[in-house]
Formats: structure tokens, sequence, C-alpha cells
């Protein structure tokens, strides 16, 4: 079987010689390792092989190396799909492929729900056996669709929550309701931040003169465009290039830059220190 | 004979056809044409083959087309040599690099002058047979030292000035004073703006946790950082990355992206209008 | 009206002159105007802006311009849409992506029918409401497939073929039949040609130990492989990468790079000289 | 101070934990620790922070990892200087960027000897300081200049030979002398490898009308241009690009892919397993 171990612990000498002597003492492979550590923490990630479930091993874990350590840690089963809820509004490029990766199983991804302010994705949707749920959002209604989509969050709980352009600020209300279910959120943010934050990128982008356009996948916190930053793709672009092309160029940089950011959370190669991510 | 047309004005049906017309006349041949039209005004470039000198078809070309189109035009040899001034500070790496294409032709740059605000590149301009001026910018000599700039200048005007990582804000004073001369101002900004405008990008960068860094050679104007955009390129960092690896990996990038810059400006190929940059 | 006209030629002094003349006679306006020459053979696309519709200006263009320069050309209407024909197999990615691309109207194609070598992308081009054709292909069923294949796109023309990983070779009867047809043929190879023409690239791009890997979108022809290169793109890799991960990776290259080559196609900016293409 | 730690050994469980146990061990900070393994070997690279030298540690670390592990291993200062050899031709552009780095100590280099078959750069090495050696390279003089080199070489051995665009094919008996002496060699070659392999490889892209050109930097063996990779990179061209527009956006890219494949060497971040390497 293969599993991975995630463990973060305030840094000293000794830790990894304490994780891998309790992998290597019950004769464990390693397969993979990475640890990093800055302002005094250190993260880790030890993917082994090994026979049997890695349930067996956690209570001698505990015992041994987590609490000794002051540690923070689980462990994975590698292949474990993960309960996952899109967020989308009209520009629907990367709803059409996170839905297609999911599909094709290129993501650890169980997509539970698709969550709209337009109808339009219904039939999208419904050709990947998604459910899809249009709640629109204006003035007076932002406060209940907010609401209506905690609910359905509430009553089938994902591990993460992804905002596939979808256009709408996030109220603080709404993010703290996502934060009490356990997930996290991940944006996918059309410009290279934190260049052009906020709304209408491209046209911005255009008007500086910009000859590189960018797309950033984040992960959601209270303070807009400015949560940790996962992924980050760039392109050339020349004065040819009208705002409705790199409207164009950037889908292809949103698709991909939002789908590296899932797969690598998903797949559990992401941590955060003070505001930065560790992508392993 | 190759030499180059550049020429730009008010935007109407009929640019192209009159200008190409009036080449097809002598029967010169096309080897490339660039148009762009924007907010009512056209820049063109049209290199082109033909034998003989230019100079004997500019009056033709003046009655014929330029006043008709109420055009601002130049023909250019295709081969002229610019001379060009080179403005650094400690960071000598893209002085370096530019010195060396220089002396290797790849530019068509003769360096008349080094200036910096340190000695210590004396003898790297030296091995390059172009003279050095060390001076010094402090609180209370900056205004003499760019005075003694400037009549460096006036004694032997260059087209082209070039900061290669010059790190002091130039005075309005000073760019009009560059202005007067006739010579364009290129500066390369070790961020991918608009991201990290003004000073110590790299440590911005590495403290926002972004995944790319960028480089931006841009022309100069009296809002700091803020001129016309020419090249920019950026490249991938990780979270292992410290802020003197941001400060490595952006030293190639620098090097590279003012050298695109000046290189595309010493031929010619770079318009703007209204803030932003055409290069063709 | 927005169109465009494209045009080759035998290059000589004052084609420009002549078509921009044309145009300028009738007070169209030129949007974009591209031209390159090679080997004595000159191609031109210029798009242009007027009232009313080309129709009516194409026998004076063949008159006045077309004749005298011994040209080939058209005019098109910028957005019409072209019938396009997907063959795909297994790896159905990049069939997910084109579809998803035409339903949303990214590129100008109308799927008329995708045929496939495997049935399991049936429900995938239901979704889209696409007809559907599985022509199973062994040894012995390969001729009929063909000839099957070939009788579909009789009876509903298209203009284009995508082999969307489409992991076949085609015959020579079958490229001719196609030809006849008129439509072009257009391939993914997943690999950064001609490094590792033929079949595994991955494998072999990782058994060789390479930093980048890449996609290329190329014209088919008779020649494994050979046919001219419309778009290419690279994405690094590391020795951490197993074939499964370059194969991953690469996914997303194939995706963006066929999507690009596609795209161009048929907003009609690709031309070929002598085995190269000259993409405006 | 800080010192690294290279290892490597047949793999099996537990050795990165009797490393790191060792290090633990004497309350030494583990900085950066990579490891990796193929082929049933593994390979590794610890960076470590500790008081003291680590040349009081070595007897201990033979005896209690070292032998047990059947490994091959040595500790290496951090900021050790290493001699360095380089080999050029008339393109110099990669001897005055390996040059100007080391200079600026970009990289740990001292370079101890310019060698080349063209008396051009005598002045550019001698601005460096550095001695210059023309050895002329004919059919009847190809094995006396190889001598010569050697010779020079045993005199001041040093443990890297960088051919900067050196465009001689070393015979297998100049290459076995080298390894005697124990220096490594790395070349620069100026295409995409395996693409374009041999010689003349901008032309030939040329020909093949690629969109994206690349530069290898590989460790040299017997066979031309099949060595372990060590780093690559491309660059966009599109079919306005004569030969020597490849040329030249070449070679911005062979100045910086053998720069940083240099620099890794030289930081001992380079292992070889199998003919593929591992960068860390």
């Amino acid at each position: 079987m293969s599993d991975h171990l995630l463990l973060s612990c305030p840094d000293r000498p000794g830790i990894v010689a304490a994780v891998t002597g309790f992998l290597a003492a019950r004769e464990f492979n390693i397969v993979e390792l990475d640890q990093y550590s800055e302002s005094g923490e250190l993260v880790m990630r030890v993917a082994f092989d090994h026979e049997g479930s890695h349930e067996h091993i956690e209570d001698a874990f505990a015992e041994e190396v987590g609490k000794p350590l002051d540690a923070k840690w689980r462990i994975e089963h590698a292949d474990r799909m993960r309960k996952v809820v899109l967020m989308a509004s009209r520009e629907d490029h990367c709803l059409h492929d996170i839905l297609s990766r999911a599909s094709r199983k290129e993501i650890l991804a169980e997509v539970t729900a698709v969550i709209s302010n337009h109808p339009d994705a219904a039939a999208l949707a419904e050709s990947h056996q998604v459910p899809f749920h249009h709640l629109a959002v204006g003035k007076e209604t932002k406060a209940s669709a907010e609401k209506a989509a905690l609910d359905l969050m509430r009553a089938d709980p994902p591990e993460l929550v992804i905002l596939a352009r979808y256009m709408q600020i996030l109220s603080p209300e709404f993010l703290a309701g996502i934060e009490e279910i356990g997930a996290a959120v991940i944006n996918i943010h059309h410009s290279f931040l934190p260049a052009f934050a906020g709304g209408d990128p491209y046209r911005r982008a255009y008007e500086r003169g910009v000859k590189m356009i960018g797309a950033t996948a984040h992960y959601v916190t209270e303070e807009l465009d400015a949560g940790p930053i996962i992924d980050q793709g760039t392109a050339a672009v020349t004065h040819r290039d009208a705002v409705e092309d790199l409207v164009a160029i950037g889908r292809d940089l949103e698709r991909v830059v939002l789908a590296r950011a899932v797969g690598a959370h998903l797949a559990d190669r992401v941590f955060t220190i003070g505001g930065r991510t560790i992508v392993f």
C-alpha cells in the first residue's frame, strides 16, 4: 500500500531522524520525503510503501513521535477520493475543465455539487451526473444564497470548495461557515497576483500595456485576493492582443493553473506557513 | 541595401496603400511590413531592399506620402550604430551583459560612457575601452552628479540611455535634460510590473509567496516604474527559494529582458501610443 | 462587417500595394495585415472592416488584383463556422477539451462527428449533441474502418479533421480520401518534434532523462510525424517525474497546443510554404 | 558553518534514518535534505549547519553510517571554490558569460585557464586575469592540441571542464585523460536534445519549421550529444525568424542554460544514475 504522512511541528534538530527512524524500524520503504522549515515551524510529507493498513501504526506513531515532537499529523491513503464542491458563474471554462478532470480521474475529486449564480451550467453538470444548484446572487439575495450554499455543504460536507471563476466576493460569514465545515477554499484569479488584484484584471493589464499576463490559484482568506498563492502561470502577449484576446489567452492559463493547484491540494502536497504556501 | 521606414500618422483608410505604392513604383522590395493602429493613430515600420542610398528618395517621399498623410517619418539604414550611455550601480550584471553584447556586436550600440555611482565597474568598462565616470550620489551630491552626467551627455549626445540596474531615482530635471538631448531612457525593473513597483521587489515577492518572479524593461517617465513596458519575462520559483535565490534567478531574467528591449529599441522596432508600446 | 482576404502568389514588388490599393479605393479599413514571403512565394492575410457583404467585390478583385498577380485567393467572413470531425481513441482528454471549446464557441467549429476506435467516449459526445461513431480498428478491420470513416465524411464533408490523440497511423489511401474531400488534418503529437517522433514518446523522454517535455500540433502528411508544425509547447520536468507524471504534465500541453493550432487554422491564420507553416 | 553531505549507496529501508540520526545525535541542524532512489541506487544530499569543522566527524560518519550502508560519500564546505577550465571557440558568448559570472562570484568557480582554437578571446580572458591558451585544431594538429590541453590540465588539475560552445568533438583519448584527472566535462548543445543532435542544429530547426528552439547542457560522454542532460531551456520562435534569428535567440538560451547547469554542478547538486541526472 502507498500512504503518506503529513506532519507539522515546532522546528528543532532530530525531527527527520525521529520520523524516518520510526518508519525504518518497521521496514517501511520511503518513496518520497519532503520537509521544509521556516519561522520556527517544520512541515513534512513522507510517502511510504508498506504491507497492511497504516491504521495499525497510528497509536504507536502518536506515542513515539507525535507527542514528543508536539506535532500535528495525519496519515492518508494515497488514493482516497475527496468530496469537492464547485462554485461557478457565467464564465464556465474552468468548470468544464475541473469536471472533465474529475470524470477522467486525473484529480482525486468526487464532485458532490455545482453551485452557480447563473443557470447556464445545469446541462453541463448533469452530463457529469453532478447535482446542480442555481443560487441567484443579487444585492438582496446574496445572504440567502450563501446560506443555501452553506446548508448544502453541511448536508454533505466537502473537503474542498473550488471557486471556478465564481465572480462573487464571499462574505466573512460564508467563509467562516465553510471553515467550520472543515473545507479549504481555492480561487483562481485571472491575473498574476499581486498585479491587478480586484476586478477586471484583463482590461487593466491591457491598459498598462503588459507583455505577459498571468493567472493565480490561491487559498481564499478574508482579505480579497491576498490569500496564500498555490500556483501561478504566465503567457506572453503583444500589442496586437485586444482585451478579448487577453481573455482568451488567459482562459488557458486559468484552466491549467487552477487544475494544478487543485491537484496538488488534493494530493496533500500543500502546506501553509505564515501566509506562504509550501508545495511539495 | 537594407533600410527601414518608420512612420506614424493619424489613422485613415489608404495609408498602407500609399506607402507601399510609393515603394512599388520604385521597384523596392518589401522585406518586412508591420503596422498597427489604436486610438486614431497609426504606426508603421517597413523594411525594404533597394539599390543605392535611401537619401535620394526622401524628398519625393515627403512630397508624395509624408505631407498628404500628415505623418512623422524617417528612413534609417538597417545597420547604423547608435551612441548609448550606460548608467549602473553596484549590481553590475546587466552592465557586464550589455557591454559584452555591444562588443560582440549583438546590438547596434556604440557605448560612449559608463556612469556609475560606485567605483567598482571602472576596470570592467576599461576592458571594453569605454570611458568610465564615477559620480557618487548622496543626498547632497545628487543634483551635482546629475548635472555632471548631463554635461557628459551634452558633450557627446547619445540616442539611448540605459539604466542597467541604476538604483537611483532620476529627478524630473535630469529626465528633462536627457529628453532635450533627444535620447530615450530604458530601465530594467526587477519585478513583473505592475507587481512590486518601487523598491526591494524580491523581498516583497518572497513575503507575498509568489510562485513566479519577473523582470520588466520599460521607458522611463516621470512617474516611477509607470513608463511604457517594452519587454517582460518570468521564471518559476518555489518555497525553497530564499530572497537571495530570487535575486540570483532574477539576474538572468534582468539580463535577458533588458537586452531584448534594448535590441528592439536600437532596431527601431518600438513605438509608443498612449502609454503602451508597439513592438514590431 | 469584418472579413479577411487570404492570398498567395509568386513574390514580386508591388503585391502589398496592389491589395491595399484595392481596399483603399473602396475606403475599406484595414484592421490587420500580415504578409510573408519565402522561396519566391508570398502569402498574405488582410482583415478589413466594411459595410455590406464582401461578395460584391469579388469579381472586381479577381479582375484588378487576382489575375494580374497570378494569385490564389479567397475572402472569408470572420465568423463563419467550419464543419469539423474529431477522431479519438482511449486517451480522451483532447476530445473533452475540443468539444468543450466548440460548445463554448471558443473556436469556430461545428463538430459534426466523433469517430473513435474505442466505445468509451459515446456518452461524452452525446452530452455535446454530437453523433458518435465507434469504428474498431484491428489488423483486419483497419481498411474497412477507414472506409466507413471516409463514407461518413463524404456524406457531410468537414473542412478539418482533428486527430485528438487518435493513436492509429492513417493509411495513404485514407489521407488521399480526406484530401479529396478538401479537409485538412491536424494531429497532436505528444512530444517536442522532431524529438521522439513515433511511438511511446513519454517513455523514451524519461529514459533519455530530458528536463523538458513538449507537444506538437502539425498537419498530417504521408510521412509519419513529419508534416508542417503549427504549434509547440514545452514544460519543465525533473528526475522525480516518472513516466506517468510526464504523461499527466503532457496532457495539459497537448490540450493547449492542439487547441491553439486548431483555433489558428479555423481563423485562417495558417499558411504552408515548402513544409513550414506561416502562422499569422 | 554550512556544509553538505553527498552520499550514494544501494537502496534499502533505513538510510535516511541512519544519516539523519547521525546528524541529530550531534545536534546538527538540517537545512535542506534531498534523496532519490532508482534502479536500486539511492543518492542523497543533506545540507546542515553546525559549529566547528566537519572534518571532526568524518571518522565517526565512516564508521557509523558509511560502512554499514556500503556508501560512497563525502562532506563539502558549502563555499569551496572549484578550479575550472573553459574551452571555447569563435562563438564566445558563453565564454563571456561564464567569465562574467565567475568574476562576479555568482558561481563557485576559479577559472584557471581559457583554451580556445581561435585566438580572438585572448583579450577577454586577460581582462579577467585568466591565462589564455590558443591551441589551433586542424586535421593534423588535433591530437597535439588535445595533448597540450591535457598537459595544461595535469599541471593544475581542474574539477570541471566547461565546453563553452567549443565546436570540436573530443577524442576518446582526450576524454579518458580528463577523467583520469578527475574532472567532469559539461557541454552546451544548441538544440533541445535529442532533437537536432550533431551539427548545425539551428539550420535544421529552421528547415523543419519548429515553433520553439532549445538548448541543452549535458555531461560529455564518448557518444556524441548523448551524455546525461543536466538542464534544458526553450524559447518560442516564428516563421519570421531566419536562421540567424534562431542563432541570436538561441544565444540567450545557451548562456542561461549552461550557467544554470554549471552552477548546479559546482554546488554539488547533480548526481547521475544510469544515464539520467538527479538535480537537487
